[in-house]
């Protein structure tokens, strides 16, 4: 990843022989080279996802704006001035039912500043519809910690959940629920019936470019892309293609393939909703994570212990 | 209301004699003179709040983003080209505390081109600090049928639910909620303890501008604002004044007092969300509505019933 500095070898060798230990406030460590640490004698500690519910929130945010295209309604709200300009998104007489491939906007009659406002209806946007959240299948791909509080915050929505993941739930733990989830073996699986698919899974070799163009061809016509996870699980390049073509009807992105860099399309598309990575970006979060970098130092400098959330152990 | 034609005395002269029913797909008609209808022996049936449980998924919507502050970091996003412009919002040591009153952003160091990209944070913006909605106070002002589902909605985020309405919930009432709600007399007592304020009331002669310059003043510093239910609940005015001077931290409004026209301050500040009352438009609750109007409509015609939602009755 871009915009993340390497502590590799090179660097390590600059630490005073003195270090006993790296504590980080967050999760990801694959910047690290944890051999070399283990080597120096340095244990080295995360920070395991404390803000799994606060991303959670994030995506079922991301969820609600691609079944309800708000920063289409939003854009064409500030730019037509009025509430009444979305009127014109949404009623099929007055519209081309196409999109502007380059902005991700419905296109509009010239004479909109003519004519006079009235109430807006935004349940067919540039002929795309506005459909209800409830009974939709939501495709949660990896049902880890931030996948299942996402699952019951879905289920209040009123959505179906399936899930995917490498090994399917116990019976006991899908009792635990309280309402029935589905299982997929694989992400063809899952790919082929959901409405929306919601990335919620760590980025390995395997999981990269996951949805890439042949995966995006399983899709149903118009799905949903929602990403809080990581942005190289992702193609970018195709992602824009199916936007542009309508194969996907609205992504919602919080992950970037090049971060801190986006695909310039993206950027200017109003069929998507995207934030700059603050899925666990909260006042509570960041003390949380701060606490749990002073337990580790704590426990291993004052009680000589191996470090709580220590990821690699000295011999 | 501005944009919806008025169905008075002289308009309903023009009508036919044979004329004898008016089904409406809205819930709202108080733009209609009902008494003059019954006099002409017109029957006239509305549509009930068949999309509760999707406008509460608006309020949801719109409850997270006051809280994430989605429209700033957005709207950043997109200006500064990357999502390492988030992180000159959020660092203390770049910025200044304050927010731009004319923008509703904040207020950014002039040299953002020339530092190199890193990673965004987003726990503190310009400022303002971003929380959690896990433990924070919703108070939701109306607990009908919207109020109802957004209460459910708002527990699996873990908020804690307070609100106010004319009668109490009965004790039976409380307890099939299965989660603990607190209830408040008055909207000043609500308005005193709540982080953030959600109206779900209609409007009458009592609940017009409940939010003005001296309600506003209840309220805790940072307050923030959701409104999905009628747009001259809120004073607009004042709602702006108390965004220049940052009482309330946040607004995300689908409502306006002037519909479909919106305060011009409003409209280019970035600390609200604003939809084009876009609260029941999906697919599914427009086609409710046009059975409900039809299931009236054969009621009246065929049966020579009385109709089913009607809200006058013929002598």
């Amino acid at each position: 990843m871009n915009g993340i500095l390497k502590i590799d070898r090179d660097f390590i060798d600059h630490f005073p022989s003195t270090l006993k230990v790296i504590a980080t406030s967050s999760n990801g460590y694959d910047h690290y080279d944890i051999d070399y640490l283990t080597k120096k004698g340095i244990i080295f500690c995360n920070t395991p996802s404390l803000a799994a519910d606060q991303v959670a929130d994030l995506a079922l945010y991301s969820t609600i704006s691609a079944f309800r295209f708000t920063s289409i309604v939003e854009n064409n709200f500030r730019t037509s001035l009025n509430a009444a300009g979305n009127a014109f998104l949404s009623r099929k007489e007055l519209e081309s039912d196409s999109f502007d491939n380059e902005t991700g906007m419905p296109v509009l009659k010239p004479n909109l500043a003519s004519t006079p406002p009235f109430f807006s209806l935004g349940d067919y946007i540039g002929g795309k519809r506005v459909y209800s959240l409830e009974n939709r299948i939501a495709g949660i791909v990896g049902l880890g910690a931030i996948g299942k509080f996402l699952a019951y915050k879905l289920n209040l929505v009123g959505m179906k959940i399936h899930y995917t993941k490498t090994t399917e739930l116990t019976k006991e733990e899908h009792l635990n629920f309280h309402f029935p989830l589905t299982y997929h073996q694989s992400f063809e699986d899952i790919a082929k019936v959901s409405d929306i698919l919601i990335f919620c899974l760590p980025l390995t070799k395997e999981t990269k470019h996951l949805l890439r163009k042949e995966t995006i061809g399983l899709c149903k016509d118009g799905v949903k892309i929602v990403n809080i996870s990581r942005g190289q699980i992702i193609n970018e390049n195709d992602l824009v293609e199916a936007l542009e073509n309508g194969k996907i009807s609205y992504a919602a992105l919080d992950v970037f393939e090049n971060e801190p860099n986006i695909h310039p399309k993206l950027l200017k598309r109003w069929d998507c909703t995207i934030t700059p990575h603050i899925g666990s970006s909260t006042v509570e979060n960041l003390q949380l994570s701060a606490h749990c970098c002073q337990n580790n130092i704590c426990d291993i400098l004052l009680k000589n212990g191996p470090g709580i959330t220590n990821i690699n152990k000295l011999a």
